[in-house]
This record gives C-alpha cells, structure tokens and sequence, in this order.
C-alpha cells in the first residue's frame, strides 16, 4: 500500500502560529545515548545532511567531561570538521568553563547550557544543588556573552521528576528565570523523562506568561516514553510556542528497552506541521533518508513511525 | 529510573470532555493482522482480562469469510465462550446476512459494520462500489434492528486513501449519514492508513456538524502509522467527541514493517486522559499487564510507548 504524493492534505487550524524553527537535537541528544560509538566522520556526515535537508538549527555535540558522556568525546574534532551551511545554528552543549574554552576553540558560536528543575536531578546530573547549579553558569554565561556568543538555556524535569514526582509550576518558572536572567537567549523546557501529558504543558505554559516571561522566548523539548510527545507539542502550539526540540528519526532512546526514552522524531513532527500548513523548512524525503541512513549505522530501526511509513520510499 | 507512583498528574484542559467511552478494538482490529493465529483460549482470555481491567466496550471479534480473514476464523468458538462482565458490550463485525446469522446463533448483542468512504477501497475491501456497498448493508441493518441489537458503522478511509489522495469531506459525511441513516446508533471515522493531521480531524468534525449530525454520534479510529494518532485524538476530544477507539498494546500492525498501521495504543490513550482529568474507567496496571502478557505470546514487543515504559513495573 502506497501512500498517494500530496499527503498530507495541508489544513490549517485556528490559532496555531504561523511558523516553527525545530531545533534538532538527535547528533547531541540522539548520539549521546547510543550504546556503540559512532564515528566522527558519521556524525559529521549526519549533521551536514540534517542541515541540507532543510534544518536550521542543529545541535551538534557536547563539550562535556568525556567520562560523563564518552560517544560524544569526539566533540573537538567533529565540530570544526562540519562545513556549515549559511543561515544555519550549530550550537553545542557546554556545562562549564572547561567546556566553553573547548567550544571556543572548535569555532562554536552558539552554545546552551543544561540545568534541573529539581534538587535530585541537579545533584544526580550536575553535582550541585537547585540552587547553585547556576553559581556554575554565572561565569560560563559572562564569558560567552563577551565572545558574542548566543546561549540557550535547557530546563530538565519541568513537568515530573523520576524521584520527586509531580514538580511545582512555581518552582519550574523559577529555575527558568534564572537561566534567562543569566543571559540565555531562549529557555527550553523539557519533559526529560516524558510523563507530560497536553493540560500540564499548557498549565507551565501558562505560569511562565504570570510570571512575564512570554511564549516568544521559551521552546518545549518533549520525551515519547509514554507515547505523548507529539499531543504535547500540538498543546505547546496552541499556547503560542513557535520553536521545538525533535530529534531525527526519534534517536535518543532505544524503543526495546523497558525505560524508552526517544525524543520526539523530527519527521513525526515535520508530517504535523505540514499537515497544520505550519511553515517549518524541511524537506521531509531528505530527513527520511538521512534518518534511514543513520539507523543502518546504529544496526536498528529508526523509531520514529513516520521513517518507518515512508523508508521504503526514501531517496537512497 | 523508576516513575513516581501518581503519575501522570491530573491537569485537566478547559474545553475537553468530563468522560470518554474507549471502545477497545484490540482482540479484532489487532488480531486480524496477526501472522501467526492466536489460540481461541488466549483470545477469550484476552477479552475478558481487558474487560477486567475497565474497558466497557471490548469488540470481541469478526464474523467475516474465513478465507478473508483466517485469524478470526474461530468466532463461533470465541464468542460464546466468553464470560460476559455486566456492563461491558460485546460487538462483532458483520458484514452481511450470512455474518449476522454466525452473531446471532453466537448470542452477540452488538454488531459493527464496515463500509468505505472512497470508491476504490470499497471495491477492494468489499467488492462493492460507493454507492452500493450500502445496499448489502441494508438487509443486515434491518434484520439486526428487527433482533434488538445495536449497530455501530465503521467508515474507513475518512481523511487520505492510499489510491485515491485526500478525501473529500463531503464525500465522508454523505457516506457516513447513510450509515447513520441505516439505523447505526455511532459513527466510527477511521484514519485507516494514519495520515491525518490535527486540523484535519477538526475539519471532518465540523463538517459533520454542518450536515447536522452531532459529535455525540461520532467516534474516531486513529492508527499511528505517521505518528499522529493521539495528537489527532487530543484534536477530537477539543471538537467534543468522547467515544475513542484504541487497540490494547498497539496491536493491529507490525511496528517493524514499513508500512507499520497500529492503532492507537489504548495504555498511550490512557495516559493522556488521566493527565487530563478525563474519566475513563480503566485500571492502566492491569491493563498494561494484559499487554505484556499478549506481546508474551505473540512473541514481539507492545509497540505501545506507555506499555514499554511501564512494562517493568506491571503486575504478572
């Protein structure tokens, strides 16, 4: 069964906006939760092709402790390999000043930082406390501004917390103001272990605008675990967000294993906004291929439902 | 990492509905495109496992030509033997006089035909044309009525047609009032080959409405083969329909083949209208247990997010 060119139908619906940047985060997001390394190489031909295909912002790599996070220790080396596309944003993580100094290095004019929302995830993934977790990106900030760099913040555990539970709206805008306080250009709430569901998102949303930070400044970056990333991105647009984390082909989690973490697949939401006749930029057959090309690398299928629908008719 | 106990938190949105009516679809829609045939005893487990774990509605199998589909062959042998749970509904698909017969002599109380909203799919699905698939519906609907049964219509292929592109919405509304005039009590609108998008989903809706039938007659039937069944549901529950159809685990297509057609994973459903306040009426442990124990014998993984998330922590 073939699907007839066309699909799908373009419907617009009231009050969604007009465009969406998609930040695409599967070469740092993706990567850094493989099992087997990729090669340099690899990811620099995945991220040369995400940005042919139309992407323009991708999130290439990590200037992390490589202990913490060895598939992306290659960051020095892939990132100034990456013939970049005009009009495209590179950014890459960056947690320190240690870090910054290797970004700075590599040519990164963009960087982003990561903190929680939660006191057990700052320790757990940061060593440091809810609140002194941004004593650490004080400095980083200050001197990546200086160098005229942009940065944007990331907000883990904005909805639930693996050890905490259900999190505070309050507690949430707070950690979030800090991080735009401190400088970051654009805050980036995520669902990291994916419990959201469609009212909370609008709810966080919505606590963000009380407190005066407007929709034109945050970004929703939504984990599929149990199945709600794309209903909570259609929440999100709803709420004015114009700019979302999706990661090509779902990478970011293995569909098999009993605690699926995979991002939101950037086809599942390039086929939505298509569909909603939301301006996006991708050209959905070269993301495809890419995402088919990347998952014959990894030795798995990709578990986005929509490469899986349109591989077979893929460009090689 | 385990999830907090509590979770997803009830957020509900304004707008949705108090309650929802899944109609499980899983022990037909599922099993039909099973490979391998799956034993009369475990089918009538299955059922009665879901109907213990809250579903009201439990479509228990198919009283079709064996040779159309060999894995629902055993319905007369199925049926009868299950339990019956009071309150749960029980319907069968018929379609036609020789199907509603093998119901009736099984002791089924509710029927369910299927037509076809595009010419071509009627010709191939049941070798009728547009226009006269509803002449063999006719007799059926009446003979059915005449016993005190209730008929729901199922319409196929209601937003894209793998041979026949967009479907038209005045075509889908005048097949579905003929169903509806027939005497069908609900209207169930299939996404059959998954490309619908949310504004969609709204449009065939309003449609509906325009032609004067209420959302309280309609249903929807979403699969997942581009990724957007449930954010197509979130997009139904907002027009106000509150009768979902979903398949337990995802069942109802190979999540490996290209052109992967599950449901609707009724644990991901779950999900979001506990997160929305919704009442449902299912008990989600015991339901991703069935699951695990179908996936069990079928010898591959729930394709459902919620189910794998959950897997590790379901009851035996």
């Amino acid at each position: 069964m073939t699907v007839a060119p066309g699909l799908p139908e373009h419907v617009p619906a009231a009050g969604l906006p007009r465009a969406v940047r998609i930040v695409e985060v599967g070469p740092r997001d993706g990567l850094q939760n493989e099992a087997h390394p990729v090669p340099a190489a690899v990811k620099v031909e995945f991220i040369e092709r995400l940005a042919a295909a139309g992407l323009r912002t991708v999130e290439a790599t990590s200037f992390v402790n490589p202990a913490w996070v060895p598939q992306l220790a290659d960051a020095a080396e892939v990132f100034p390999a990456i013939r970049r596309h005009p009009g495209v944003r590179y950014p890459v993580l960056v947690p320190n000043l240690r870090g910054l100094d290797g970004a700075l290095a590599a040519g990164a004019t963009d960087i982003a930082v990561f903190a929680s929302a939660t006191e057990t995830f700052a320790r757990r993934n940061l060593a440091q406390g809810l609140d002194s977790q941004f004593d650490m990106f004080t400095p980083v900030l200050a001197r990546a501004l200086a160098s005229g760099m942009s940065v944007r913040g990331y907000l883990s555990m904005c909805f639930g917390d693996p050890w905490e539970g259900v999190v505070p709206v309050e507690q949430v805008v707070a950690a979030g103001r800090r991080l735009l306080d401190l400088g970051c250009v654009e805050l980036s709430l995520g669902d990291t272990i994916g419990v959201a569901t469609a009212g909370q998102v609008t709810r966080l949303l919505d606590g963000f605008g009380a407190a005066g930070v407007g929709v034109d400044r945050l970004a929703v970056h939504f984990h599929d675990t149990y199945g709600q990333a794309l209903s909570n991105t259609l929440s999100a647009l709803r709420s004015g967000v114009t700019v979302v984390d999706a990661s090509a082909g779902g990478l970011g989690g293995c569909p098999f294993a009993k605690s699926a973490t995979g991002n939101l697949a950037t086809e599942d939401l390039v086929w939505l906004l298509t569909g909603l006749g939301i301006e996006h930029g991708v050209d959905l057959p070269a993301l495809v291929a890419t995402s088919v090309w990347m998952a014959e690398h990894l030795g798995r299928p990709s578990p986005s439902a929509a490469v899986r629908a349109l591989a077979g008719s893929a460009r090689p």
